[in-house]
C-alpha cells in the first residue's frame, strides 16, 4: 500500500477552483523538472529526480557497510544539514537494537557536544564517514580534524584508511584527501544538492551502517517517482498547489504533526527540505513541526486558538508497528479503567483522530499524509513524495527551490571574525 | 552576573515610544499580579510568584532524591506538559555522567516509545516519579498503570511503596492512592498551573534526583524574583513590552535561537511556556526554536530571506562550560588551518554573533538574552525571568495567561471516542 494525500479539509480555504488551477501549474512545472536537458540552468540541480541516477556505487556502499557492521562498536557520521539529516531521520526511526551505536557529529560549534562525542569513541572500535559536498563547511570540517586526530592516536595509518568513508563531490578537497590517505571514497553526485540528496551515497552508506535496508528503501523511492511521472506529479503536484493556495490567504506557517516520537527526525529533515528551498524573496510558509501527542501539551492550544496564521499537515501512520495493550488494574483505582483492554496503537490514532477534528473545528487548515507503516520502503515513497513537491511548490511561489544564497549572510561576517583566508561567499 | 536583556536591535520595528509605553502597561500588571488577593480571581493562580511559596516540602524531597541517587539504576519521569517540562530542560543541560539513568514516560501514546521504556527497565534498580495535577491526563495515567505492573512483578508491595513517589494536588485522586499504597506524596500546589511549575516539587524531586542542586536553582530563581520585584517588573515588562508591540506590527512567529544543544529541551519548556498561556482568542506569537549552529544549515536560510513574519530571540551563554581546542594538522591539508589554535568556545560565539548582524541586516527584529553560564543558579535566573514575562505579555495581548481552554478541545472528541465515562471536559 502507498502514501495517501488528503486535501479535502484543507481545500476549503482556497477559492474555488484555486487549488486546481495550482495543481494545473504545478503538474507544468513537474513536465519541465523531468524532461531537463543539460543546456538548461535548473539541469545542474535535478540528478535526485531518478533516484536511479542518485544511487550509484550501491556496490560498494553494501560491501564496506557490512564491514562495518561487523568490526564497529562506534559509527560516527559526520555532516551537517542536507549531508546527515535523511540518514539520521531513517536511522532514528528504524534502527533496531544491536549493530554499532550511531554517533552524530559535524553539526554543531559547542564544545561540550564533541567533548561528550569524544567521550563516547573512547576505547571502542569506531568507523567515521565524513559526508560534506563542497567541505569548507566549518562543523564538519573542524570536527573531521578532531576526531581524525582522536583516531589517528589509537590506529595505524593502515587501520585509519580502512576506518575512514569519505563522501563528497569528485573532483573535491575531499577526494584529493582520501586518495592521499587511502580512505573509501563515495560520490556526492555533482547533480545533486544536499537537501535533495536522499537517495544519493550520502543516505545510503549510513543507513546500511545501521542495518537498514537500502533495496527496500530505493525500490520505495521508485514506486513513488513511477506514481507521480504516471500522474505529472499527481498527489504532490497537489499537495504543493494546497501550500501555495494557502500561501496566497495569509497563512504564514506550516505546522508537521506527527503521532510517533520517532518520526521526529523525519519532521527535522522536511523542515530543511521545505526551509531551505523556500525561504526566499521574503517568501514561503514557515515550516515547524509537533511531536505528538507530546506537544499536544505544549502546542496544543495555541493551534487550537491562537492567530489563526498556519495550516497543518498531519503525518499519520495506518500501523505504527507496535501493540500493547491496557491491562486492568481493578483493585487499583487510578480512574483509567475505560481503558482496559484498549491497544495503544488504538489510543493513539483515537488522539490523531480527535486533533484533526478539533483543529479543523478551531479553524485551521488540516492536510493529511497517510503512510501504510513506517519503513524503509516507506521512508523511501515519503521522500520522495516530499522533494518533487518541494520543487514544485517553490516554482509556484516564484523562487529557485534548489539554491539556498542566504545561507551564506552570517558566514561572511563569522568567516571574517575567525580570518579564513582567500575567496568568501558572494 | 546576572541575565542580561538587549532588546535595542528590535525595539527599532516600533514606533517611537511604543515600547516604553507596553512596558509602563506591563510594570503596572507587575504590580498587580504581585499585589494579588484572595479576592482576586487571579489569586487561585500566582503561587508561583514567590519562589518559596511554591518550593513546599523541601526537606523531605531532598531525602527521597538522596535514596533514589543511592538506590536506583532507573528514574522514571512520569509525566507530561508542564509536569515535566521544567526538569527535563535543567537535567538534559546540567546532568553529568553517573547517577540513575534518567527516563521519560507518561508523554506520549506511542506503543513503540513506551515498549522502549519497559526495555530500559528491564533487570534494572527502579523508582518512580508520577506527577499530574489532576490526574485525569491520558498519558500520564495510562503509563503509571504500566509501569507500576511491570514494577509490581520484580517488587514487593513495601519495596513498591519506597520506589514509588506521587506528585498531585491535596485532596486528589493521587494523594489517596499514594495513602492507600504508601507511596511518599508530595504537593502540586493547588495555586500553581503546570506551565508556572518550575519552583515547585514538580521540578525539584526529579532535579535532585538527577544530582542538581535544587538549592542554587531556588537562590537564582528569588534573586530574580528580587530583582523583576525592585523594578515593577524591569526586564521582564521589557521583554513582554517588545514582543506586544512586534505582535502588533503584524509580526506572527518568535523564534528562540540557542547556540548549545543542551539548551533544546530548555528552549521546548519556554515553547509550551508561551504557546500556552498566550494562544488564545486567535492571538499570540507562534513560538519556535532554533538549535544551533545545526538549524542555520536548516532554518538558516529561511530566517536571512523568508517571510518576514518572525522576531527573534537569541539565547546567548558566557561561558558555555566546556572548552576544546582545535589542534594544528599543517601536513594534511584539509584546507581548516586558519582555526588552528582557536576554541570552539570562541567559535561558537563568533557564529551566535555573525548570525544576530546577517539576521538583523535582513530585516528580523532580534532580541539578546545572555545568561552568564548554564547551571542551577541560571536556570533560576532564566525560569523566573521567563514567567513573569509571560505572565505580562499575555496581559498585554489582553488574554488570560494562566488558563489553557483550548487542549480542552481535542480531548473531548478522543474521550468520546475511548468510551470515558463521567463529566468530561466542558
Amino acid at each position: 500500500m502507498d502514501l495517501i494525500l488528503n486535501t479535502a479539509l484543507a481545500e476549503r480555504y482556497a477559492a474555488p477552483g484555486e487549488t486546481e488551477a495550482e495543481a494545473a501549474r504545478a503538474r507544468g512545472f513537474y513536465r519541465e523538472l523531468a524532461a531537463l536537458s543539460p543546456a538548461d540552468p535548473a539541469f545542474s540541480a535535478s540528478g535526485w529526480v531518478h533516484c536511479q541516477e542518485a544511487a550509484c556505487e550501491l556496490e560498494l556502499i553494501l560491501r564496506k557497510a557490512a564491514e562495518i557492521r561487523r568490526d564497529a562498536q562506534v559509527f560516527v557520521l559526520v555532516g551537517v544539514g542536507g549531508s546527515n539529516q535523511a540518514a539520521r531521520a531513517m536511522i532514528e526511526a528504524l534502527k533496531a537494537p544491536g549493530g554499532p551505536e550511531i554517533v552524530y557529529a559535524g553539526n554543531t560549534l559547542s564544545a561540550h557536544y564533541l567533548q561528550d562525542v569524544l567521550r563516547r569513541i573512547e576505547g571502542k572500535s569506531v568507523y567515521l564517514n565524513v559526508i560534506a559536498k563542497n567541505f569548507e563547511t566549518l562543523e564538519p570540517g573542524s570536527h573531521f580534524r578532531v576526531l581524525r586526530q582522536a583516531m589517528a592516536a589509537r590506529y595505524t595509518k593502515a587501520e585509519l584508511a580502512a576506518r575512514i568513508v569519505v563522501t563528497g563531490t569528485r573532483g573535491s578537497r575531499l577526494e584529493k584527501i582520501a586518495r592521499e590517505n587511502g580512505y573509501t571514497f563515495l560520490s556526492f553526485p555533482e547533480r545533486v544538492g544536499g537537501r535533495y540528496s536522499a537517495f544519493s551515497p550520502v543516505c545510503l552508506l549510513p543507513i546500511a551502517a545501521a542495518g537498514l535496508d537500502a533495496g527496500a528503501y530505493l525500490q520505495g523511492g521508485e514506486e513513488m517517482e513511477k506514481k507521480l511521472a504516471a500522474g505529472s506529479g499527481g498527489d504532490a503536484a497537489r499537495y504543493a498547489a494546497v501550500r501555495s493556495a494557502l500561501g496566497r490567504r495569509g497563512f504564514s506557517v506550516e505546522m508537521l504533526a506527527a503521532f510517533e516520537p520517532r518520526l521526529f527526525w523525519a519532521q527535522s529533515w522536511w523542515k530543511q527540505l521545505f526551509g531551505e528551498s523556500e525561504g526566499k524573496g521574503k517568501k514561503g510558509l514557515l515550516p515547524a513541526c509537533m511531536s505528538n501527542t507530546e506537544d499536544l501539551h505544549s502546542m496544543g492550544q495555541y493551534m487550537q486558538d491562537g492567530l489563526r496564521c498556519m495550516m497543518e499537515t498531519f503525518l499519520m501512520v495506518d500501523d505504527a508497528g507496535a501493540r500493547l495493550e491496557v491491562r486492568p488494574d481493578p483493585d487499583f483505582g487510578d480512574g483509567f479503567d475505560y481503558l482496559d483492554g484498549m491497544d495503544f496503537a488504538n489510543i493513539n490514532r483515537a488522539a490523531e483522530k480527535a486533533t484533526v477534528q478539533a483543529h479543523d473545528a478551531g479553524g485551521v487548515p488540516c492536510v493529511q499524509l497517510r503512510l501504510p507503516r513506517i519503513d524503509e520502503r516507506a521512508f523511501g515513497q515519503l521522500f520522495y513524495f516530499f522533494m518533487v513537491s518541494c520543487a514544485l511548490s517553490g516554482r509556484l511561489l516564484g523562487v529557485d527551490p534548489f539554491d539556498q544564497e542566504g545561507v551564506e549572510e552570517y558566514k561572511r561576517s563569522m568567516f571574517a571574525a575567525l580570518g579564513k583566508p582567500g575567496r568568501n561567499p558572494r
